[in-house]
């Protein structure tokens, strides 16, 4: 497969897994069906939308609407599947989905960004980590949400490091392309969720607040 | 009247009507004036040009300033009248604004994409729906509100109609663009009207939460 | 010195200053380094960064990374040096800094727009307020404050004046650029610490809601 074939599968995949975490996370409020699919689409190209505007690229999914239309579709699953879940399962689950999200759409946008001739690696690292986390921040914005960002679990740190490897891997052996961007996403999504799943926090002294 | 002139006497009408609510919004809160005038002027443009940004087109607003001119005058003569309303009054007066310039925008804005050799009918649909409902978003996120997408009102679905109604109603009969784009907007503001007027709710199987 | 060389500098001491805000506004949350890094970061060029996406002008800080560079640095340094500050010592000095970047962006926005061939005053005075702006409004939102808009506080109507000061003077003198460039930030920034101070805030009549 061509880098193009990876990223696009990738963005596909992590379009599906954030339009999941936008009604997941509407999951305890009435909201009717077609606002949830809003929310849900909107989630899931928001970040990507966000780095095509920085870059002045033209949006990834107005050349292909099939973005929009997995995001659609996951979003109108994911709607009708809720009603199974029980409420605390729910925002767990969002919060891996959300991880996955992340780690896909960080690698591949610090990639795209790259092909773009942005420098290395302030640029590509920036424009990854805007992309990983954008259509999550427009989720909890417009749902009334503390950001993720706000909080001392440990969300921002494993995705920077995904795309740091991915990048530092790149540079060092340009042939390992498909290696790289599948290793950083593996340490992001990985990291990610240990610290899900064993409620990692991160040591007071690399947090702000009252210590 | 051509397209291009039924369009830009609906964006004017409908850049009123959201400057009207933004002002509307901020009347149980003490806020200067000016800032008033500012979240007037967001909420008024601010759909049409996340839309212009997402078209990589020129936002609209730019090439004839009369769109700030009226949303800047409508703000302050809303601010001024602000004084004579009684509280609950206005905030259902904001809605029936909100929901003629969401039925304005939404399929003016439909028909611009479509205009622009967006493909029929997945892209000029979900622009309409962009254009119609991003200034509101703007405006409640700006102001701490919830989001109007977070209840069960019956608020995006008409607008979804309205825009459905005239691209149909255009791709059957293209000679009547003038009589699709009006009956779309009708359309769209007399079921939102119906839903604030009657209190509507969408039935609990159309909503997500706890059933 | 060039305009451009003064816009320069402007950017970049608007920049630290913002960042510095952004980082101040989570001392009282518990979040992690590195997301206080990009809350800075998105605070700092968050402006400006509108202002060009509606300019449709290439990003200031894609071709030339020291805005960012600078902005992730006072991020770090504020965060570091953070500890040292009693609580409500840092939110009065955070709005100091607001008040610093808010002068200094506006102005150069302002003037960045002029020299776009934007027509005045409409235009370039409505970028340089959300220049100045823009980034607050963002930094407020993700971190869950109620924005800076939403007060009694004489917060928009010092940078405005400023704004206006040196618009006025730059088309009444065109060869007292930089004149016209500092003489606005002092006023825009003057009366902003005064309002700060002295806690001022603006007569009943010039404010909504409840009198």
């Amino acid at each position: 497969m061509t880098t193009d074939q990876i990223l696009h599968v990738l963005y596909m995949c992590a379009t599906i897994a954030f339009a999941v975490t936008g009604v997941l996370a509407l999951a305890d409020r009435k909201v009717d069906f077609f606002s949830v699919v809003i929310i849900g689409v909107i989630t899931a190209v928001g970040g990507g939308t966000i780095r095509d505007l920085l870059l002045d690229a033209p949006v990834f999914w107005a050349s292909d609407l099939s973005y929009i239309r997995f995001a659609v579709l996951a979003s109108i699953l994911t709607f009708i599947a809720q009603s199974f879940f029980a409420h605390p399962n729910v925002y767990k689950l969002m919060l891996y989905f959300d991880g996955l999200g992340n780690a896909m759409f960080g690698v591949s946008g610090a990639m795209k960004t790259l092909e773009l001739g942005f420098r290395w690696p302030l640029g590509p690292f920036m424009l990854g980590v805007i992309t990983a986390i954008g259509g999550g921040l427009i989720r909890d914005v417009l749902t009334g949400r503390k950001t993720l960002l706000m909080s001392d679990e440990v969300y921002a740190v494993p995705v920077a490091i995904g795309i740091l490897t991915t990048l530092i891997t790149f540079q060092l052996f340009p042939e390992l392309k498909t290696e790289a961007i599948l290793g950083g996403i593996l340490i992001a999504f990985g990291l990610r969720s240990a610290a899900i799943f064993w409620e990692w926090r991160l040591p007071a002294w690399f947090t702000s607040g009252p210590k």
